[in-house]
Formats: structure tokens, C-alpha cells, sequence
């Protein structure tokens, strides 16, 4: 071995251990959405805020920065040893680059942000479920606050905007996501133009009375067949969907069951279970390091929508699940033909909340959150506002009005998370899956004919091989164009969801 | 504020930091046994580890021996600032007898035994469940081996056993344990020949088919009634019931349900129970200070067996909760009188699980492990040998051989979490209650009326009073005399137990 494999092996070995407090963080969020006594949110936030003032102080300690500088110089990027292989040269550039985001931002600032969003989260959800903006507005407003002085600490160049965006996905700017966004608009506009001069299918029979276990059973073997393996996770039941990983060995998912709708349910498990797969297919030698770690939010959210749109609200999917259905839910859907239900569940129809929106008007939701937040940490929009400028630019960009804040500027957790510049990432995933999959229809042109036989382990094997093992060894764009050979674009995603509502809008 | 009062404050911050860690510590060990997926077993086994080292680090460092300093001297014990208030002083002694104990052990040390007793958990669980004593036995070995280093660390006058037992109970040694059991032992096996002359009630209507479902319900009302606030725990189901707190405000109970047994359930409910009111009585004050913990694991254990054997095992608490039970059992119980279900729970009988003794015999069990763990601490019995060991000792205490390992030495979690020392504070447990319990009957001379009618919040508040509040203000012996006016001996216990049993059998 020589020096510098020691010293990668040394700087692997400090990173692991923030990594693991890292994964005790998310198993507390975890337990604070799933079973925490409503009582425990004091000590929650306490426990969180302890945490993640001991994380950031290893991720920016001493011992780390030499152990690093040893290896890449901080200040220039420049790497020491010429014989380190591509795979490490990534790692530590990435390293790097965390190491310079984290050393932004002071000790106290990174606790006080962790205590405070959780307790947000818990006065988000009170505020929610009584439809009372005003119990979190004033949590929110400090949020505000704190990211905007976030901005500052972390430094950008154009648009405060730009170092929030920067923590979720690195390689995109305020400026480059208002363009793709309004490219996006334009065509989605037109899009749901034409689909709401056509007649669509009656969804009707998609909602009704359907057993909760029954539910749970279809979506369990759901996430099973997708190749989710339960001796490395579970799935649990709680307010807002989510996925947690603390490890490859340990990534769970969440779910929510509506009892009067047959389809949510599995909606959810398919994009959960995506991120889940991605999380247990890192590499876990590599754990610890950016080759053990999700590209960026972006690539993650393209996971999860990639099994959820594209495979599951795909007509091949059900071909093979539909008969499972109807044996699931007797007597519920005797009479739906294949071609109707695929038509049922992938119904055009502007609606209040973001999760449960079409493939067409989903980006809307995320448009419209994209340029609030940006008004948000501009000044140019104050918390107070919110409610309605929400319900504008509802109006303005899907044509209605929530009936209440519950259903509108109060139905995401992410803002009393303090996840600002997040909410683009989710139309990124879009844009992304699409792409990839111009990429896995060409490597397997009988797709649809074995995903309608049932088959989805060669999915999730493609995606294994095509994303989950590189890491962070690439970023998203050189991902994308290794993957594909093409630049990346909002090409393919717009060319899948034309041809898609195409057919099944002309289709009598 | 003076600055002796200042001092104090910032080490009572430093420690909180600390105890916070500790509180998620707990947490991952609730997780482990309730929820985690099974892979994540070695994951879990590295965040134990981390944690460990990060807070012996903060228990052994500069800040706080500096801080401690202030206030108290660390190598003579003597208090700086004479106009300190008594409980202070108290918390300042418990605080440097802890630095003493925890800069004993190496860091290094402290993180493997954490380490190894996450991985000998999942080991012996394994081991219990294919009653395969060898799967079990490599840990085990490695674990005894850590232990009787772990009291050479912290050193010891006369026994290396002494080093360990005051972990858990500082005011004790090998030497006194001994004494003590020896008394119980002979008082006990005079009251169990007695016994075993006398006609015993068949206890068979407690076995049968009792629902998971409605026993858990009954379990949760009894919970609830003990004074356990939902909001600031929760009951969940573990194969080795426990109680586990991270905070007055989050401190969770776990049960098993035995489908065939009535009342293995309600014991441990009420067990885990009164370990939980202990801890949710705690002063939140003084949360991470010695006035905010419990005294010792015998008092802890005090509170347990109270409420289960003092309250639970009574004939007024059952005057009120037989109808209840019958109830919820509707056509089980119907001929059952008060008197039978009362000797039928009463039932003395040598049998296999310590869990599941009833009040004579179970300090046998006790007797039994404490000797074992002596030898192997002394080296006087080996790993391989503990299964015949175990075998000969209960022979000779019970009477009776265990038909395999996993009803005999595979039974208890303790040596696997590496809790040498543990076991004795079981029978202390059982000798405190008592002696407290006369305290209780002078100050509430209508307890049985009382309890009779249902009333169980008297008792809490007696509780909280006597001890609860307290935190580590004095020590248990010291506790036990102020409540009482009396010094601690094993007489209350033992006149209790001859007491009741000689009512119990000479009744026809």
C-alpha cells in the first residue's frame, strides 16, 4: 500500500464517522415521523440539534482538513498524487467541495437550524391538520430568515437563490432552472390544452371503499417484486411519505394509505420504494465516501419517479398487475379493461396537491413553489403573503383555487424543514428519468413485453449498473450523457409526455 | 448569580450535551429491538459504537474536568464553595464519582464493548432461538474476557466482581451481596418446603386462548391507569420486554404477548410501567445532572417490582381489575372467584424463566446468575461450561433441569449487552420495594381499601414524592432510611413474603 492509498484510506475513515451520525440523524426523523411520542418534539429537537452540531464539527474539523489536504488542495482542487484512479479523483473533489460548503456555515448556525425545524415540523404539521396557517407562519418566517443568512454564508454569484439550490443539485443556477421551467411551462401549457378538448376516461371506479390491510398487502408485494429486500427495511405508515437510509443495510420507506382511493397508495410505494432501491444499491465498501453516495437530489428524485411514472403509471405494468388487482379488491373492478384503468390512472386534471397530481401538471406544482421560494429569499415576498400568492399563482398557472391552506400552501413539509431550492429537484427528476430511459428502452427494446410478464428484477438491475454503483463518481450531467451519449435536456421528457397523451387522447 | 452558581450552570450544559447523546443511544437500542430491519444489525452495531466513543469522549474531557473542578475537587472530594445547597453537593459528588469511573476506562475500550454487545445481541437472539448455545458462546467469551478487564480499569478492594456491581449499584460489594443472599436463601427455601407441603390453587383457568389483540388492550388500560402519559411514551412489542427512556418526556415500555397465558403480559406491563413512571417522574430541571437521573438500578428496579408484585400481586388490586378482566374475557373466567384468581396468580412453583417466577422462587433465579457471573468473573468457570453450570445450580436451588439451553442459560439478554454485575440488583429491587412499601402502608393506612376501589394515582404521587423527585440526591441506602426512618436490612422482604404466603396456604 502505498502513501496515498494510507492517506485516501486515513480521509475515508474520519468521513465514515460523520457518515454514521449522519445516518443516527435520519433514523431520529425517522422515529419522529413514524413513532415518537407527540410529547418527545422538545428532546426530539434537542437530540437533533446536538447531532448535527457534532457532525458539522467533524465535517469541518482540523483532522479532516488535513487529512484531505493531504490528498487534493483545498484552495485550488489541484490533486497530489497523479497515479490516484478517476474513482478517487471524483471522491475527493467531492469531498472537497462538501468541505468547502460546510466550513461556510458557523457551528451554531447548522444547531440552531436543526432545532428549529424540527420543532417547525411538528407546528407545520398542528398548523396542517387545523387548517391554520397562522400557527406556522411564525416558524416559517424565522426558516426564512435562516436561509436567506444560509445564501449569505455559503456565498453566490448571481442569485441568493444559487446557494440554496447549490446544496441539492450542484451544477444547476436560478438562472438555468428559470429557463428550463419556462420551456417546460410553454409546453405543458400547450399540452394540457389539448388534453382538456378531448373526453377522458371516467376514473370513477379508481375510488370508493378499499380495505386499509388490503392495501398495505398489494403495495408490500409491490415493493417486494421491485426487488426491495425487507431484511434491509421496512415500511411503516406516516403523514407525509418518505424514505430514510442510514446505511444500505437500513433504508426504509414510508407510506399512507387513503381509504377511499385505490391507487394512491401504490403510487407512493413505487416512488419510495425507487429512492429506497437507489439507497441500497450504493456500493457499501464505499460507505462513507462520495462513491457511497447519491449523486444529488435531482438523480435520487429521477429514482423514484422513473418507477413511479414510468414503469408504474405505464400500460405494460398493468397488464400484469391489473388481474392481481381485481384479485386483491374482489368485486371492485370486474369490469375495467386494461385499456381503461391505464387511461383512469394516468387522468389530465388540475388539482390542489403536489404528490397526488398527474404527470402533466406536476411540474406546475413545482413551478409554482420555485418562484414563491425565489420571491421568498429575494425579499420580495413576505411570510405573511404566502397564503395568497400561493392561491395566485395556483390560479394563474393550473386555473384553481384551494378552499382552504391545508390543501394549499400548507400540504408540503419541506418548507418548515428548511429545505429551500429543494422543490426544483422533483421536476429535475422528471427531466432526468426521461432521459435515462432513452438510454434503458434502447439497451432492452423488449421492455414492455417482460415488464407485462411480470418481469422487474432486469430493472432494477439496469439502474444498478447504469446509476446506483457509481456514487458520486460522476455528476448528474456527466451521468446522464455517459448513460445516454446525449446532452442533457428537458427533451426527453417532453417528447415522452406528448406521445404519451397523444395516444391517449386521439386513442377513441 | 454568583459565580459558584454560574459554574454550576455551565456544568450542568456540558453534561446535558452528554446525556442528550446518551438519549439517543437508547433510542437506537429501542430501535434494535423493535423495528430495525435484521441486515442493519451490523450498521447499528457501528452507530452504538460511535456513540459510545463520542460520549465517553465528552464524560472524560478537559471541559468538564475543568468545569467539575470549579466546584468540587476531583481527587479529595471536597467542595470548594461552602454555601453550595445540599442537593447540589449531592449532584456534585454523583457527578465526580461518574468522571472517576468513566476516565478508568479507555476510549478505545468503552467503543468495542459497545460494539461487540450490538453484535452479541443479535447473536444470542439467534442462539435462543435455535436453542444453540454455541452460536451464543463466542461472544459470550469475548464478552466475560472485556468484563473482567473492564474491572481491572476501574478497579476494586477486595473482587474484581465489586468493580462491576458498582455500575449499577455503587453502595455495594460482592462481599455484602453474598451475605445478603444467603440470609434470603435460607428464609426462601424454608418458605418453599412450607409451600410445597401445603394444597396450592390450580391456576389452570390462566392458561388457555387469550386473543393478542384484547390482551394487549387490557395491558394498555392498566398502563394507562398506573399514570403513564401516551403522550410522552409508548407501548410497543419486543421478543425481551424493556422499558427504555431518552427523556421524561419520551420514555417507551415494550411487552410480549404470550397467547396462551392471561397474565404474563400484565406483570410485565405493570413492570415496565413502574420502571417508566420513575423515569417520566424525573425532575426535567434538572435533565443531564445527577438530580435528573434515577439512583441506582436497584431502586429503578424497586419501582417495577412495586407495581408488580406489591400492587399487581394483591388482592385489592385485583378486587377491582377481576371484573374488568373478566370482561374483556368474556366466558373465560366466569366461575373464577377473587380468592382463587388471586392464589392462582400467587402460585409458588419452581420453574425455568426468572421472567416468569413467581415472588418466592424468583430470587432464586437471581442467586442463581449472581454466583455463576462470580465465577466466571474470577475465571473460576469458563464459557464452554456455563450450560452444565447453569444445569447443577438450578438442580440445586429449584430442584429442577432445564430440557434445553434456551429455557436455561440462553434465557436472559444481559450477558450478551455485557451486563456483568446487573443481575444482583434484581433481588436488591425486590428487598427495596418492600422496605419502602412500609412507609406507604403508614402513610396511606387505607391503601388496600383504595386500591380496591380502583384508585391508583395515590400511589404515583406517593411515589413521585418519596422517590421520583429525588433524582440522585441521596444514595439508595440513604434514600431508604429518610423515607422509612429505618436502615435498609432484608426483613421487610422477608416478613412480607412469610407473611402473605402463610395467609395464602393455611386458608382453605
Amino acid at each position: 500500500v502505498n502513501s496515498a492509498q494510507k492517506n485516501y484510506e486515513q480521509l475515508h475513515h474520519i468521513s465514515r464517522h460523520a457518515r454514521i451520525l449522519m445516518g443516527i440523524s435520519s433514523l431520529l426523523d425517522w422515529d419522529q415521523e413514524t413513532h415518537m411520542p407527540p410529547s418527545g418534539a422538545g428532546i426530539r429537537a434537542m437530540q437533533l440539534e446536538t447531532l448535527a452540531g457534532i457532525i458539522h464539527e467533524e465535517r469541518t474539523s482540523k483532522k479532516f482538513a488535513n487529512a484531505l489536504s493531504k490528498l487534493i488542495d483545498i484552495k485550488t482542487g489541484h490533486i497530489v498524487d497523479k497515479h490516484m484512479t478517476a474513482p478517487k479523483i471524483a471522491a475527493l473533489r467531492e469531498w472537497r467541495r462538501d468541505y468547502i460548503r460546510e466550513t461556510a456555515l458557523p457551528r451554531r448556525f447548522v444547531e440552531e437550524l436543526a432545532k428549529l425545524s424540527s420543532l417547525a415540523i411538528v407546528a407545520w404539521r398542528d398548523a396542517k391538520q387545523h387548517n391554520s396557517y397562522y400557527r406556522f407562519a411564525p416558524f416559517l418566517d424565522k426558516i426564512v430568515t435562516m436561509c436567506r443568512k444560509k445564501a449569505d454564508f455559503i456565498g453566490y454569484k448571481e442569485h441568493p437563490y444559487d446557494a440554496l439550490l447549490d446544496q441539492y443539485e450542484h451544477d444547476i443556477t436560478t438562472k438555468d432552472v428559470s429557463k428550463l421551467f419556462s420551456a417546460l411551462r410553454k409546453s405543458i401549457v400547450e399540452l394540457l390544452k389539448k388534453i382538456s378538448q378531448a373526453k377522458q376516461e371516467d376514473d370513477g371506479f379508481l375510488f370508493g371503499k378499499f380495505s386499509q390491510d388490503k392495501q398495505l398487502e398489494f403495495g408490500k408485494k409491490l415493493l417486494l417484486d421491485m426487488g426491495y429486500d425487507m431484511a434491509k427495511g421496512r415500511l411503516d405508515l406516516s403523514a407525509h411519505p418518505f424514505s430514510s437510509s442510514a446505511h444500505p443495510t437500513d433504508s426504509r420507506v414510508t407510506t399512507r394509505i387513503h381509504p377511499t382511493s385505490l391507487v394512491s397508495n401504490i403510487f407512493v410505494i413505487l416512488h419510495e420504494g425507487g429512492h429506497a432501491l437507489y439507497e441500497m444499491g450504493l456500493p457499501t465498501e464505499s460507505y462513507g465516501s462520495p462513491l457511497g453516495e447519491s449523486i444529488s437530489l435531482g438523480m435520487h428524485e429521477s429514482q423514484s419517479r422513473w418507477w413511479e411514472t414510468r414503469i408504474g403509471q405505464s400500460k405494460p405494468f398493468w397488464h400484469y398487475y391489473l388481474p392481481l388487482l381485481k384479485k386483491q379488491f374482489k368485486g371492485k373492478l370486474d369490469h375495467v379493461s386494461l385499456d381503461s384503468f391505464y387511461k383512469a390512472i394516468n387522468k389530465v386534471e388540475p388539482s390542489f396537491i403536489r404528490v397526488e397530481a398527474d404527470e402533466v401538471t406536476y411540474t406546475l406544482h413545482v413551478i409554482l413553489r420555485f418562484e414563491l421560494e425565489r420571491s421568498l429569499i429575494e425579499g420580495n415576498l413576505s411570510v405573511k403573503e404566502i397564503p395568497d400568492a400561493w392561491n395566485a399563482k395556483m390560479k394563474e398557472l393550473l386555473g384553481i383555487t384551494p378552499k382552504n391552506n391545508a390543501e394549499g400552501c400548507l400540504q408540503d413539509i419541506h418548507w418548515s424543514m428548511g429545505a429551500f431550492g429543494y422543490f426544483p429537484t422533483y421536476a429535475l427528476g422528471n427531466l432526468y428519468a426521461s432521459h435515462l430511459f432513452l438510454a434503458f428502452a434502447k439497451d432492452h427494446p423488449d421492455w414492455q413485453q417482460r415488464v407485462a410478464a411480470g418481469e422487474l428484477a432486469f430493472i432494477r438491475e439496469w439502474l444498478s449498473q447504469a446509476v446506483y454503483q457509481h456514487g458520486r463518481r460522476y455528476s448528474s450531467k456527466e451521468l446522464l450523457k455517459k448513460v445516454t451519449g446525449k446532452a442533457f435536456s428537458a427533451d426527453a421528457f417532453i417528447h415522452y409526455l406528448t406521445n404519451k397523451y397523444s395516444e391517449i387522447i386521439t386513442k377513441p
